[in-house]
């Protein structure tokens, strides 16, 4: 069986049951002597038993269609992406748990986006769009392996949606 | 007396007294089937007693010449900076421990360039250039006051290097 899945707009609404999206979004508190607004608090940075590591990922650009064969998930630690380059890019996610390949769902996050997974959300690795892309990437360093895969036996054809 | 500070380029080895240069430096390892390379582990992430928080800080830019009035240190914490915009941005910095205005250094932060300082290295705030920049700060929530302050005796003018 083949289907396509199209991107949808990130929001914080849609994206709450797979973690959070870092962005500047509500009322910033107004600090630095008034030079600086601070969007304050914008992910459930959980490294479990580990430390938080800072990393910086660089990513070629998918093709469309793009074949989606193989999702992920860290069972130990949230992990975040944050875009450095400026570029949209694609967020494939399905809830924790048992991989149910008929709720993986796509999102277009938009250059100041960025996305926190949560701890066991199931994620394709980094699709960046356009060009060679930078995301700054907040993970744990800990001991113990902490990636999950599953092979998608399906053919998902993720599609890009009108505009890319 | 009043004394001008002019920026140097900022490097791994001359901010190493003051925490982490956070780039892409040195050789990264493939990940994702050869589609991204990590740059691993690339700051000193150190929330003590609290938990990690992923921030967004809004500056407006500083003009110049600029007169520093104060600095500031976490004693509980790391703080990180990485610059969302695509614009450079200053770091003024000052050995941890009892603050010594003598000691003040100013660096050059390239767009792709963050910096994080380690737990308390004397910092001013946030200095954007350009236009209103957006930086990714990674900081930490809990509990007790962590930021001390000191006001600049002396008048110490930032002047831009050449080329700002």
């Amino acid at each position: 069986m083949t289907r396509k899945l199209t991107p949808v707009p990130l929001t914080a609404e849609a994206f709450a049951p797979f973690g959070d999206v870092i962005e500047a979004r509500g009322i910033p508190r107004q600090i630095n002597y008034g030079v600086t607004q601070r969007f304050h608090d914008l992910a459930g940075i959980d490294a479990g038993d580990g430390r938080v590591s800072v990393n910086i990922f660089r990513s070629q650009p998918i093709d469309f269609p793009f074949v989606l064969k193989l999702m992920e998930n860290h069972p130990l630690s949230s992990q975040g992406f944050v875009p450095l380059s400026g570029r949209p890019f694609i967020v494939v996610v399905a809830p924790a748990g048992p991989f149910d390949p008929a709720a993986v769902r796509a999102f277009l996050a938009l250059p100041q986006q960025g996305v926190n997974f949560r701890k066991g959300t199931w994620h394709h690795f980094n699709l960046a769009l356009e060009a060679q892309s930078d995301f700054l990437v907040i993970d744990r360093e800990g001991p113990g392996p902490n990636c999950e895969e599953v092979t998608l036996e399906d053919t998902v054809l993720l599609a890009p949606q009108a505009g890319l």
